[in-house]
């Protein structure tokens, strides 16, 4: 047996182990905490999803930095539509693994956007530090609940429901928001709907719009 | 105390009851099953939502009936996009109250639709019973898993994911539809994007479109 | 080290890895889906238990048939007590995987039954698309709810309760469960206490019968 | 209005209250502990089934006794098949109340059989402090993991798993299981399936056997 | 039977209702969201503890600010400690009610601590706004995982270990926590272990000192 | 690659196994049971913590007494404040892999004492088997809730809640406790709190007392 089939097994084992470690889910953990292996960490960003739950290191090798984020004093890169999400998730912030928890920072442009989209695992809690902004969610009977709010309020948008924001102030919005899941999931409306390949005639008939 | 303040008073502990119940979730019951008080149920579907959680009639009085439900022989009635869908929930098949699934038939005209939607709280699996049905679901890297259904076949919408259907044959499609939770919740992104009342600006700047 | 002790290594590793999935849920996923390695799947129906849940492939490789079962068109084999059940479940159908669903098509032939059983992880909903079949299950109170169901009709059996079914009318009777868990086990009652070796004498006391 | 028919309102609203109760599970509580209202508990002793979770009386008037069960010093009354169970729920036991576990003090008379039973919602675990008991379960497969337990021995039976136990000593059997659930529910296979009242044929055809 | 008894009656039922709220956990909810009931959220402060789940009242009457929380611009008042600590629960921000999450702002004086102290019920991460504060928790083996945190930082503390905080720094510390539960629940470890009333004899052996 | 090499990645590849088998939790299991494999359980036992759910031997091997523990029946080693426990989980007692309980016997000698301490992730239910021990927790408001135990009564101490013990009699106490997670977690107060190397200072202010 070759070293370059034996290593090729080994990957292959390798992945399976990462698969298996998407399996799992935001239960009570039975152990204090579970601090992924940095390797595989940085193997799992280069082929395979990121937000997945990661294997643990020994607990002796666990040290104090891994329960702490600190890459949240700047803004991450805005997107055209104004918008700039800096995610904390295990694969950047290894304490959060198998605690059911993740959080984000959020800066807005002005007249920026975050466009209408739902997390289907998580109820999100965000706290405005900066700006004003116009935010709000739908919910099932279409009813719409949004204002304008301003720095020190909090707003929680209910799990798997449609929200938005826009900024409505004279200076950049910067707000949190933290999340009962430690991968909440994303689906962006504009992109997963009209960006997606979904039939055009089916579009068509439920939007009433030509493309 | 008049009778009438007294019935008044009656209601409104009665209508803190129905809203108690709506507290309840999809967890392992523990007890058999919990049949809902039908004088509740209707006076439930005059003041409250539907798909409400219900409290349950005494054991004694509970018959096989309740476990059945008999009115999906036939389609309930075409809305304008072609579709129809006939729910079976706690409302109005009581056996399913507390035991974590519902049902429902869905019948679409030929060329019609069901627009893209999703059900915050329930993974749906979907078998088709007569016709051709081109049906899918986006995931969050906005990528299409969609096929044109036949008869005999079935589809899983993962928990969550934004999934659509066509009528794509010459006869009307019938499937039915099952869920892991006794009220899955709906949003329908057409009525709940564009129909809501969302800013309009902010609308413009996510899809790029005037109005 | 010689490629045989390699390979037998890799494989009890291999093991691990099935073992470790067996130890899997059915939570929230933390991600949309999980779709089984086919390689692995087969290697699991050749030396391990069905209905386990499977290691997942990279969702690049993900393909929509992936999602859809089509082997629900005809019957199973018939056995002795006239009973044909198809399960799909993530070992055939990898889309349920970690999906907390999973389904199944049971046909009994003229007099044949389906004796009293029960699912330890799931409620179970039927529904009956030809025939006429007497069905029920039993409470904590050894109260039978039963009556005979016709086409079209739709039962519930609650979450680890004692159900069966006859066929009491003159064509085969076809019907389809869903369950809330991608596995949720069997128990029938007459080979897993008669049939299974537990000691003669107490069946006797138990039963008050000879043998 | 007459205080007859008020007294009725009242009630029947009341028994609403404890049909509410029924529906809660076994999640993670979101306060300590809730104390059932002693009052309420008498009441449903008498016109409700046992074990169903109870209000709580406001926590000012818990007192240590409500978290302390005195009653298992001595055995229950025996049945026919010399099978005594004291069971320690909610009813009997309100610290237990949202609490996720109850307990259990089981005596076997000699040659006295626990007949083939299981719990659709709750692992037992049994203590056995006195005697000897041929003690086991089936599994899925058929499978019996069986054996004589002596004095200070332990076993565990999976959840909604079929067991069973004989006393093979020449002394009584006392045992002490613990659930993992406040209400793990009971199916005595003897008269679930053959004292209920499930139709005859089927049961020949099950069992092969005639009544 | 008399007005006053009648409504003593009534009241009686009223916290009948309010105890069977304290039932309810932070399962996934089986609607978009439920917001408490304003009078009842009164009531229960006056004759209930904090902090439990409340009644909804119908979502006609849901508005915008139910699901924004204000009150966070300023600090609350200082302990002794130099500790202050502003909730937001469903008692006093409705929309958190049945999502499973809340939210608080802690600050801490020049030279103030947050004494050792855990949440039964949740998993905490905390934002540093301002100031520098020493951070840490301890894990089953004992071992502490703490260091200073500045204007910026993340951590999270595992759900149900101690943790604590002190200011380090020469101005107000300013932080905010979510928790992935609706009621963390709390204990200091300094009054529930001294201040409580524990055997001191008990106290002395445990902790070896005089009092 | 040399066979050094290669039992290296092999074994951290194991490693990795081994990790990601204590992401799991304490859900309902999607099998009947998982027997750890004994090979793994000793490896964890030499370079990884105790109480972790371990993969699972196929089902063909497992046997009765992998669901039988039978070294309950004399105390552990005492400790020097009187305490010997002696836990059973699935690292010596196969069975309760997965299934979410556990066990423990705890002696105390003559005014021993079981210092204050809880349990992370779960509810314990004690029996006391001989002697009288004070015993009894404090809730979140610091009300304790304690009195001497005799022979024969139970005791439960609700999830997450500080609770203690003292033999206040002329005999040991033996008493037995059940949980309801395969792994409770621990902390003691005393070596937590102050063993564990929380800053000085901050210890001071939190109890008023000097080193």
């Amino acid at each position: 047996m070759s070293t370059q089939k034996n290593l090729w097994l080994l990957l292959s084992i390798f992945s399976l182990n990462l698969a298996i470690i998407t399996l799992a889910s935001d239960p009570d953990p039975v152990q204090d905490f579970c601090i992924p292996n940095p390797i595989l960490a940085s193997m799992i960003k280069t082929h395979h999803t990121f937000h997945t739950i990661l294997p643990c290191k020994n607990s002796s090798e666990v040290i104090t930095n891994d329960f702490i984020f600190s890459n949240m004093k700047t803004s991450g890169n805005f997107s055209e539509t104004g918008l700039a999400v800096m995610p904390a998730n295990p694969t950047n912030f290894p304490g959060l693994n198998t605690l059911g928890m993740s959080f984000a920072r959020t800066d807005i442009e002005i007249g920026g956007i975050n466009p209408p989209h739902f997390h289907p695992r998580a109820t999100e809690l965000i706290h405005v530090i900066q700006g004003k902004v116009y935010s709000g969610f739908v919910d099932s009977n279409n009813k719409v609940f949004a204002r304008i709010l301003e720095q020190g309020e909090v707003m929680v948008f209910p799990r798997g429901l449609v929200h938005f924001m826009m900024n409505v102030g004279d200076e950049v919005v910067t707000l949190f928001g933290s999340f009962n899941s430690q991968n909440p999931g994303l689906q962006k409306i504009p992109s997963a709907v009209f960006g997606s390949g979904i039939d055009e005639e089916l579009l068509q008939k439920a939007f009433g719009i030509e493309f």
